[in-house]
């Protein structure tokens, strides 16, 4: 396959003084440029409130570099050469016309054909701003193409994101938007459809007659950290439910596309949303976090960590059902949670049990269960988990895992942001989220945000709620461990 | 599960001075009288032409232990309390009548309640012989059970093998006939069933919608040693596919049997060679080996081995269908050859591709095969290879295998003999061939034995004749490399 070829482009960072600018974005976006196939022409624009000139936005760009380990001369070299900066206030007409003037500048002294990104490192809240004003000066479409990258949260329940995707398809197209979720840029979430198509022994178990049960797991060993003026507003479900937990489970669920691109892969995904039954309230557990003991460490409450009451979930496990041909009938439990054993991505796929025990000497319930582990992170791999004869006498089974680690394979994986900033440069929108989708997600969640479910009390340190081996246990099954 | 019990038994050794019983036999009987399940009260009877009195056939047992190994006082005590000799000469009546009183006295004796094993280890063309000289003493039955055990080869040809089970048959039924197939002992083997009918994920994969092709090898190193008397009259045929590989063919093919008893199971391992279609002469490939290197070491000819002119055949490659609702279709590839590469007995069930190739960019021919290879010896354990994607930019895919290793689960597997040993003292026939089976294997086999088909020379330690490869490449497939 042909190395995919990267045309000159300006890159304009908006919020461009922020933590997932130095965290994520400039590695990613230096680390591209080093990759021979596309060391093409290109220009940062960063723009924020803060005032940086050039100089300083170069020299935290420098520092950003150097945390992540990238500290040489090529780097410097590159951010002196690559990176500029413009000071904005986001409410005021005049400063997109300034952005606009100096977009033009940079163009012509780099000789640039006007292919620009426009990258929203900001508060949702700011979104319609932006967008507004870039359109208004005529920045929503340019001699080249213009790309219009925006990051979670996407709006704040159905009503929020609908008003959200409207305002900003008042200059933008949707063929024009990446919504970013950093989980489908990861190796392994990419790979499960790779596993999924390019395999038929998986795809033919693939469905209702022989799947048990899926499970998703997003567990966090952390709590909220700096972030408790953030996400005691937010909770759980808005902050990993209704995007990556949702994302991995279409990505699980879908029917195969018609073929390996955006379109096909999004329209399956949104069917698959669409055929989730409305959850009922019998199917969520919400809990928080308690004082515990995480990785043999004391760690307080969460309303400690808030210094106030608060309603705000830590934790989520659902019961959801697909009803369609697929999967009617197999239970998808999802679940996620802060300060929990340890942090875990995990899929965990049960498959049925054989429909007769012959082995007369052992109870059917010796026999172990057949299951697909896939491990997200950390530790990215699969293990297939079967049941073999132990030698020996007598007669007894033991269930043990065929086991693959992408790091022994492979080495260190790239980083997420590094795939999606080439998807958005190529034009590739496989991996990021449709309007329809990201409403028809928050359909299914926004009934339950006013439920006014009871939020479970747990440890810290411990699996979650009781209330949620219930959820499972009443039907015969129950949580793979966090190990 | 309860440990089987065995009650006290006289173990009666006919052609007890050979290589079989010093190399095998003695070592797993003392192996097994050690296990605490079975330390029963028994007796183990030597019977040869050699004249060994009780005490030096003890040395003989006692130099066989040690060379296995086993060199304790517990094994000489052992030895001193439990053997004993008695001289024959097999074709003489007064022989057996004085076998029968040295039976009785030594029952007595040791207050044995009269269970009793024949195990003929001798050559087959003694086997009526010696089951008419046990019946018309009345030694085919006894107070307690009697059972007869008898080593390969289990006949010629067709005919032969029908005359021999008729024979045996004079004075003994099918269920007290224990015919060994030590294949058919190893863990590895034995595992196929549970594998199988343990884990509904990959019963629902085995049939003609989603396996292309299986193959069984069974690769030998050696050559033929100081067997070339014996092997030159005999071939890769008779020696190894009429019975091994056929067994694994049949464990491997066969349906879900009602219950893991011997009956139902020998019920449907028959059911498969009645299946499989007559052998046509453009699906065999026989070979002789050349002269060559193994190992980087140059070694002979077989023809210089034998030193004679010869037709046998020390490479065999066939082509089988099985003509049922399963396997319709789906070609079964058997080989095994001497002086190839190295030692590897192995199964590969390769999967069907998937009907669509949905990534564009790649050949559907860039997929590789989701394949099941499972190693009977040496470094018994389970691969499976499926494809993941290539961390990184462009998609590429890497066909990887997921594996897993019994030594490295359970530690070293117990000898054949030890497991088939205690399923003749407890009466568990699902290990052993039944006449019926012997005989539709032979049905199979024996047209190919009057083929006179050309014999393919290949070079010592390379994989067989070029002209196996072909028999796989017109329809579109491919041997494993032996690796």
């Amino acid at each position: 396959m042909p190395t995919r070829v990267v045309e000159p482009y300006l890159f304009v960072i908006f919020g461009a003084s922020g933590d997932l600018v130095s965290l994520k974005l400039l590695p990613a976006v230096y680390r591209l440029s080093q990759q021979g196939s596309i060391r093409g022409q290109h220009r940062i624009l960063g723009a924020a409130r803060t005032e940086y000139s050039d100089e300083s936005f170069r020299e935290f760009a420098i520092k950003a570099l150097r945390e992540d380990g990238i500290d040489d001369a090529d780097a410097a070299e590159w951010c002196k050469e690559t990176l500029y900066y413009q000071t904005m206030e986001g409410s005021e007409q005049q400063h997109y016309q300034a952005l606009a003037d100096r977009i033009e500048t940079m163009e012509r002294e780099a000789n640039l054909p006007g292919n620009r990104v426009f990258y929203l490192a900001v508060p949702p809240k700011v979104f319609p701003t932006i967008t507004n004003g870039l359109g208004q000066v005529g920045l929503n479409k340019g001699k080249g193409w213009t790309r219009l990258v925006v990051e979670k949260p996407f709006g704040w329940d159905l009503p929020s994101a609908e008003d959200l995707n409207e305002q900003i398809h008042q200059y933008f197209s949707e063929d024009q938007i990446y919504r970013i979720d950093h989980f489908l840029g990861k190796e392994t979430v990419q790979n499960l459809l790779v596993f999924r198509f390019a395999n038929a022994i998986f795809e033919s178990l693939w469905n209702r007659e022989h799947v048990r049960d899926i499970q998703i797991t997003v567990s966090e060993g952390i709590g909220i950290g700096s972030r408790a003026g953030y996400y005691d507003n937010v909770g759980a479900m808005r902050d990993m439910v209704q995007n990556h937990l949702t994302q991995i489970l279409t990505l699980l669920a879908m029917e195969v596309p018609i073929s390996y691109e955006a379109e096909s892969i999004r329209h399956e995904k949104i069917k698959v949303l669409r055929s989730v039954a409305a959850i009922q309230e019998e199917d969520v557990v919400l809990g928080q976090y308690a004082a515990g003991v995480v990785n043999g460490e004391e760690v307080p409450s969460y309303l400690d960590e808030v210094g106030k009451e608060s309603q705000t979930e830590t934790y989520i496990a659902l019961r959801l059902a697909i009803d369609n041909w697929r999967w009617q009938g197999v239970p998808f439990y999802l679940r996620t949670g802060k300060r929990m054993p340890k942090r875990l991505t995990q899929i965990t796929v049960n498959f049925r049990r054989p429909p007769v025990c012959l082995f007369e000497s052992l109870e059917c319930t010796d026999l172990g269960n057949d299951s697909l582990v896939m491990t997200l992170q950390p530790d990215e791999g699969f293990s297939l988990y079967f049941d073999v004869k132990q030698p020996g006498e007598p007669l007894r089974l033991k269930n043990i895992p065929l086991h693959f680690r992408y790091q022994e394979a492979f080495g260190p994986l790239p980083d997420a942001y590094v795939t999606l900033l080439l998807d958005i440069l190529t034009g590739d929108q496989t991996l990021f989220v449709h309007a329809d989708e990201a409403e028809a997600s928050w359909r299914l969640y926004t009934p339950l945000l006013t439920m006014g479910l009871p939020i479970h009390k747990y440890a810290a340190g411990s699996r979650g709620p009781a209330a949620a081996d219930k959820l499972l246990e009443r039907e015969g099954n129950s949580w793979r461990k966090i190990e």
